[in-house]
């Protein structure tokens, strides 16, 4: 297939103050040989001068021969840090591991191509979060669960793929500073099963090694049955000392044949998925047995939190899906392993558009956090819909959890500074596929370039992120930036307007969660449900009802336990509320929501409007694709306002004040 | 795959009255040779009177030799009709075709199994409807569209099979007097195109060969656009003579090498299928054009009248579904060749568990039709859920059209008595598939075999068809047949009493059309909508609607547009109606759905709590599997009922007078 580069396209020609002079590049090291992290930041600083400004770079030993960029490793810098600065026309690149050099040479490409002058350049920069991860969900027949881009670039048809495009890959993650890549589906089964075996081990390897010239960790998600799927027992149990002399010899093997190999992520006793709980046991004996084995390798066990009750009767309204991850693991606090991290979704549903932070989030204080976030985007609009996530992902990191007093965020959390952690970070679920573009829509790139960025760099805004990311793959152009940002600025929240309103998730359509169906989850068994009459909507989750509003420190707690005072956008996520309740904007909730949805599509419609004038200003290829999805959106936002619409009149019977059309 | 019997299953002993001096079988012709069917009606007196009763039948060439059956073919008698009687302890079976005589030995066998005595015999049987038709939506790559029996047993992986199941599908098909067959699925696609190339020919033949012997025309469906896809035309207009060229060649083709081939069904113009509208042309163009070709070599076109538009807007209230079939095919009334048969469904909608008679039936008088119902009970349980269909089709059958003073009923019109036509009859969509018992549901295969005894003899009632099929079946036990009658003749009322309510349909889930979801196909492009509100529920067809009603002949038309004359079961398909309405039962139409939806699944209490008591009494095998089908029932059907009374308790906010549970 066909591949293009997104934004490390380095045929578009740019200009840079500074660089004219710039010819050769030189590396100092400790002694040590070059590995191939600086020989890979040698290569792209090279074919970038020579793509972006037509400067062949000569390597050569001293810059004493010329004016030039420097690659010098030093010590007392952070690893996976670097410096990046000018000084008398020269450029050092500075970093104590090959990893921050090669981060540094993005970053001066990347200075390059914004528009920044080299003159005065002088960047710091030290990754904040110490895991900036990738999980792919693809699989080994060359699908892609909830991939909306194609096919896989990693399988096909049970084969591992390791070609060009794995380096393309590699770069564009290295590029933003992600540094770990789950390469398959966290739902393994049948071939997935064997990645661990000599079936596989040398293609795994060969992929790894690619990886590892970008300073990317390759992790692997694991069958928890594997012991007996792969024949040789007939348990799994965390406690049985045959199941864990078997993990033992198989992270042995497994390590050794793959030393760039960072560990394994697990979904458990989840939607399906074998897991201790078949014997009794807890989700911490189940991890702590993985990362026994894993540890004298330096492996890392990344465990799932997604656990719930999927086989829940719709009639039962005292179970609480929302309630699940932390009823599981908030008593297991403390008893995981260090080199066990616990991976936690945003919110604690299910990446719905709008959901409250995940109460593990300050629930827990001895464990490993990481933070998962889905850029694949499943219930927002599956890459059709333009849904720019970067600002929600920044909510979420600014939520404060009280856990307490201070550096209490979920960035903090997640960032190691809260508990004085290591083991923790953030992973997305990936948006990729073997799409020419990678990512479907050309603009849902700007979500996997901007959760890089933002997991390395969480003090860069929304805006500032989509500038980086407009520039890079379509160039400095005023009008292209103005639109695009206000495009991608304006996106989520438009989503949200002609979607499920006030919180509330879950009207999509069951199974492909594509497109509006009120009741599509309202008598299923998967705990989502928004209880809709003729009266009101929302389900009652404050201490009244199921309790999870509880589950949060104050004052969080007493905030959303209180209808008067949780945030109109969470309303009926925690309350049950009549139709005519005066939110806090004066709007009755009906009246929120027909405004919202007329709202949402005439955003959608100005979007549009002032994309199509990009024509002939974007290069025509992208420009089309996105003509043909922004032409779909228009015309599917306005089946997302009619039905949500239609169905609260019907239900209600409440005429809309400024008495638009409802079907 | 392993199968069964179904109701020719001979290892089932009985005793039969006047059966015991039985020894010789001997057949009369008028000098001409005994051809296959004559073959096999020997044969299936020899196994069924050697494996229920132990007589050897010996074949001899004048029953002067002993007591015996004497086949004679003689003058007389109309085609395929048989007369079967006993004189001095000799029994006769006569007709004036092998078919005849077929038919006659199938009788003979199923009065001996159903316990009637020999003695006094006297049975003289004609077809009522000249075509008695099965339709197999089998796909060539083994799988059944709308199939709940397993897998094809015609096709798999694009080849046809042939084997020793073919034989008996033909002798259970024969049994019951069905004479037509058509082997694959009306939405021809892929290999299914190539069924009328030499691909395929020569085992085609094979297949036929077998039907033939059991007087089983086989019948193709065709893709209208094979002159294009076959790769030769790059049109398929009917009234191109490059066209109507090459369908001529093909006729010959497939006629010569098939002499048992019956002709085509075809499915244009409809759910993406191509058709005659793609050039401006007409149904009857296209069908007179492939009639033509057909008839040199006898063969018959049947043209399917299921034609609507599939891309309706919901919000578009003016465009009716229900019209469309009639809005299509009405005018062309008298423009088919003699060899066309237009096959209607026996409603306007879909198969739905209640729908009125279609309106094409009397609206047409110089059209050959055929009625199509559907045993594969898509919309009705998927053979998951017991439903006894033939008193419905006893209804459609029976419904009176006025197309004239009296003859007019459908049963009149298809049997050919109204307007004296030849080419027509009843279709049912399959039910079988690959599954031991045939059928999925053992009980369903009530359906198979009542659709064939009710097109041949229509005036039978259900229960007398429902008591054969449980004695043929199951042998003679009193407590079995009560049992079973009950649950058969209880079913489809229990179904359509938990499931959608008063003739409104459509409450399923899309695409498989299983389980209930109100708003499954609300807001849909199917033209299938509810339209329920706060207020109440149906879709205007009035003359103050969408005018259907007025389809009708009278005085049809004025009991339908007048909702005080409607039937009750019919109202929400005719008109929108407030929830506090009065039926003429004397309940408001909100507690006639609670009430109907708390009978419907004390019905099914009471079915399941008979059938559990024939523990130990029937086979286990069919025991065990049914009771896993009614555990299943019982527990989907308590879905069924809660679903439908949320939905309208939430809408309505009216409670249930008698105070029962709705979530």
């Amino acid at each position: 297939m066909e591949f293009e580069q997104a934004w490390l396209d380095y045929t578009k020609k740019a200009s840079c103050k500074g660089s004219e002079d710039i010819k050769y590049i030189c590396v100092k090291t400790r002694g040590e040989e070059q590995d191939e992290l600086i020989k890979n930041g040698i290569l792209e600083l090279q074919r970038a001068f020579a793509g972006i400004l037509g400067i062949e770079l000569t390597v050569c030993q001293n810059l004493g021969e010329g004016h030039g960029i420097c690659l010098t490793l030093t010590e007392g810098i952070q690893t996976e840090a670097y410096h990046v600065y000018e000084n008398k026309g020269e450029i050092t690149i500075e970093a104590s591991d090959s990893k921050g050099i090669l981060y540094g040479a993005f970053e001066l490409i990347r200075q390059v191509r914004i528009g920044n002058p080299l003159g005065g350049l002088d960047l710091f920069k030290a990754p904040k979060m110490p895991m900036r991860m990738l999980n792919h969900w693809d699989n080994m027949d060359g699908s892609i669960e909830r991939g909306y881009s194609g096919e896989s670039f990693f399988f096909k048809q049970d084969r591992i793929l390791v070609d060009e495009r794995t380096v393309t890959y590699a770069r564009l993650t290295a590029s933003v500073g992600i540094n770990a890549v789950v390469i398959n589906n966290v739902n393994v089964k049948d071939a997935a099963t064997w990645l661990i075996t000599e079936r596989y081990l040398d293609k795994v390897k060969e992929l790894s090694d690619i990886f590892a010239g970008y300073g990317i960790k390759l992790y692997m998600s694991l069958n928890y049955a594997a012991p007996i799927e792969l024949g040789e027992l007939d348990s799994a149990d965390p406690l049985s000392e045959d199941v864990r002399g078997w993990w033992k010899r198989q992270m042995e093997l497994v390590f050794n044949r793959v030393p760039n190999l960072g560990g394994f992520l697990i979904k458990a006793d989840s939607e399906g998925r074998p897991g201790p709980f078949t014997y009794g046991r807890t989700h911490a004996d189940g991890a702590n047995m993985l990362a026994e084995a894993a540890a004298p390798y330096g492996g890392k066990i990344i465990w799932r939190c997604f656990v719930y009750n999927c086989q829940q009767d719709w009639r039962d309204y005292k179970t609480d899906r929302a309630r699940s991850g932390y009823d599981n693991f908030k008593g297991l606090d403390g008893e995981f392993l260090d080199n066990v991290i616990l991976q936690i979704k945003n919110g604690p549903m299910d990446f719905q558009v709008r959901e409250p932070v995940h109460p593990l989030f300050g629930g827990m204080t001895q464990t490993n956090q990481m933070l998962e976030v889905q850029i694949a985007q499943e219930y927002t609009g599956q890459q059709r819909h333009l849904c720019y996530l970067i600002p929600m992902f920044k909510e979420v990191l600014k939520f404060r959890t009280y856990v307490q007093e201070q550096d209490d965020t979920v960035e903090d959390i997640v960032s190691g500074r809260t508990f004085g952690q290591h083991n923790c970070g953030m992973a997305a679920v990936a948006n990729t596929g073997d799409d020419a573009n990678w990512t479907g829509h050309d603009m849902a790139a700007a979500n996997w370039y901007g959760f890089g960025r933002l997991a390395f760099e969480p003090e860069l805004s929304a805006e500032e992120i989509a500038k980086e990311w407009i520039r890079l793959t379509f160039g400095i152009d005023k009008q292209v930036e103005e639109t695009l940002l206000f495009m991608l600025m304006t996106s989520w929240k438009a989503y949200e307007e002609y979607t499920s309103p006030l919180g509330i998730g879950w009207m999509v359509n069951p199974n492909y969660h594509y497109g509006p169906s009120v009741d599509g989850y309202e008598y299923s068994r998967w705990g989502t449900y928004h209880r809709a009459d003729h009266m009101g909507i929302g389900v009652d989750r404050s201490r009244e009802g199921t309790g999870y509003a509880l589950l949060y420190n104050e004052p969080n707690a007493s905030v959303y336990d209180d209808k008067e005072k949780c945030p109109d956008e969470l309303l009926l996520f925690f309350h049950h509320i009549p139709y005519t309740w005066k939110l806090k904007s004066g709007k009755t909730v009906i009246q929120h929501i027909y405004d919202t949805h007329f709202d949402g599509v005439d955003m959608v419609d100005e979007m549009v409007e002032r994309f199509m004038k990009l024509e002939g200003i974007l290069p025509q290829k992208p420009y089309l694709r996105m003509v043909e999805r922004f032409t779909h959106q228009k015309e599917h936002a306005r089946e997302w306002r009619d039905q949500i619409n239609a169905y609260f009149y019907r239900k209600s019977g409440i005429s809309d004040e400024k008495g638009r059309e409802i079907y």
